[in-house]
């Protein structure tokens, strides 16, 4: 990795005060003293495994190749569930074998996986492992120093994938479904913002939304869908919650019509 | 900008966990690898302009020469205004055009400004265009990397300058107002600090408050007025809430007696 | 300091939103250009020195030497408490000298302390000095920078130290309690894990918890006691709060049995 700028980036579900995430930071820093730590977010809903697999799909491609992705977001802590390394596209995700990478092996042209299982623990602390510690931030450490994958352990070739809702397409119609809520109230639908251009009427559950290019094209307060940053038709209101307005959340269909 | 290390702070109103800051940070790190990247908060109230506005004079020039300031509080997100790049006493800020650098102008010695129109984003994505990552966080990077404001845009001689309440002055009586509540409950005005040695006697709302010259003058729980450490005359409760206690807020007046 | 790369960690209950961090940031990136800073957390209870001392705990030592670790929680905040730099086991801690330090001196093989009493603040601004950035900043930068803690001020020999609960054991049963309440609700006790060994039955309050080796080991929903990652006794519930589940909190009596 001569050359390179090791940096590793963080998204978890444990909050930040207890030190759990700091604890993870000062073991990459104390074998990679040279490492640049990028906090994502810490205060993801606990378990959440969709929201981390959302999230990741915004920036994990954005940083540069050779960036390793830290996520760990872990509902079956301590139970028997493999801990991944995934090269994809050049970058690498360091992660409890969960299904948050489902949505980065579905657009990757290609990818490789290992299990960690070859990773030296910080110490030979408590019987019960921070797999945060002693294993994710360790092996997150390796690649960032330009170790490879396989030196972590055997190859997976079947990493757990969630199912994430299709959008259907018939007839004129397309009915696909909102897979998130954003901070801001934004409905991020499955629905690919091409399909809008000739299907331009949208109705979230009963309610009819109007499509605009722009938030600058609804007066303040207004409804619209856009095609959003990530190329997916999203339902919002300008300067506004459309999850408010709409009584709408994860699950409500949408459809698009001519 | 040869030997300067590359610094970039980050200030928005996008919360963490959806991943639009990290899709902002990833975007720098990939134009300028050894970028150092520095969160200031995320969790401004939406929208909020002023906040941002306060915020940001506190650290601005506290930081070296040549480190970018990116602000990103957008009210007016996908609408008409100009993304700004402004150079001020040596250090850069990248933020809408919405009056977010109003306190830094007003105190500078000088200052210029370009828009940013020729940036380049990082890929050709949706149609709605996300300006964190699109537009201003290129900006970013190429001002942290050296790149000069002018090769961003055409310069801006006007940048958007929010109204700040002034304070008055009048034989023997000076009247200003509280203009941020900050997280301990302590009421900043915009009453200069060096008033209160003439004018001891202060006044919020009704409520008579003594002037110490600091927190340890006080009983524990007890009222008190002390210039702060930006100069201004800021009503605090030791170990407790003034904006609580005073039931007081953004736009109490505020006065000094003899 | 030849070739060592300078970080700083910061730990505050300041809140982010004011800026007051980033002013602490600014100061020390200032006076050190590479420094890496790494974010703990800002969002402690508001002048809970305990909580700080637990977290603090959690990390300092998982860091490489040389690291300085900048921890401002001050409920005295402009009263007559000393700026205390300590150095122990080759990493530094910078903190108001009110115990943060406790749990590190405590196991630590040795340290050596110095009050902070020549360090150059930032600007003469405001008579109110606000010592995150004037005092506990520019102290800590020296520190990175490699200055001897002499360099900033006299020897310390009495740093105040927190008294802690310390667990008993008589006659086959170990009486504790629980000393901190993580994010997830598990409750971890002063109980040293090796303990638990000859003493499988736990009791938290008059509830009985149940001995396991790992999560795994018990039904979603089910109660357990395990040796946590350092090394303490600690009950938990699988995906759950154990907090919740049996009412209990920091301070709450916990004991061990044959």
């Amino acid at each position: 990795m001569t050359g390179a700028v090791p940096r590793v980036t963080l998204l978890t579900d444990f909050g930040v005060a207890d030190g759990y995430v700091a604890a993870m930071k000062g073991v990459i820093a104390a074998r990679l003293p040279g490492v640049h730590l990028d906090d994502v977010a810490h205060d993801l809903p606990q378990g959440d495994v969709r929201a981390a697999m959302w999230a990741l799909r915004r920036y994990a491609f954005l940083y540069p190749p050779g960036t390793v992705h830290l996520v760990v977001v872990d509902p079956g802590v301590g139970t028997e569930r493999r801990a991944l390394a995934v090269e994809v596209e050049g970058r690498f995700v360091v992660a409890p074998d969960n299904g948050i990478v489902s949505l980065l092996l579905d657009v990757a042209g290609g990818w490789e996986a290992a299990e960690v299982a070859r990773v030296e623990a910080p110490s030979a602390e408590g019987s019960t492992t921070f797999h945060g510690r002693d294993v994710f931030a360790p092996a997150a450490a390796a690649l960032a120093a330009g170790d490879s994958l396989g030196s972590l352990g055997p190859e997976v070739a079947d990493p757990v994938v969630l199912e994430v809702p299709r959008p259907s397409r018939r007839e004129g119609v397309a009915r696909g479904e909102v897979v998130r809520v954003d901070r801001f109230g934004n409905l991020v639908t499955n629905l690919p913002g091409r399909w809008l251009e000739e299907l331009p009427e949208v109705e979230v559950g009963r309610r009819r939304v109007r499509r605009a290019p722009s938030y600058g094209h609804v007066e303040e307060g207004g409804l619209l869908a856009v095609v959003n940053s990530d190329r997916l038709v999203e339902v919002a209101v300008r300067d506004g919650s459309a999850a408010e307005r709409l009584d709408a959340g994860v699950g409500t269909p949408v459809r698009l019509r001519r």
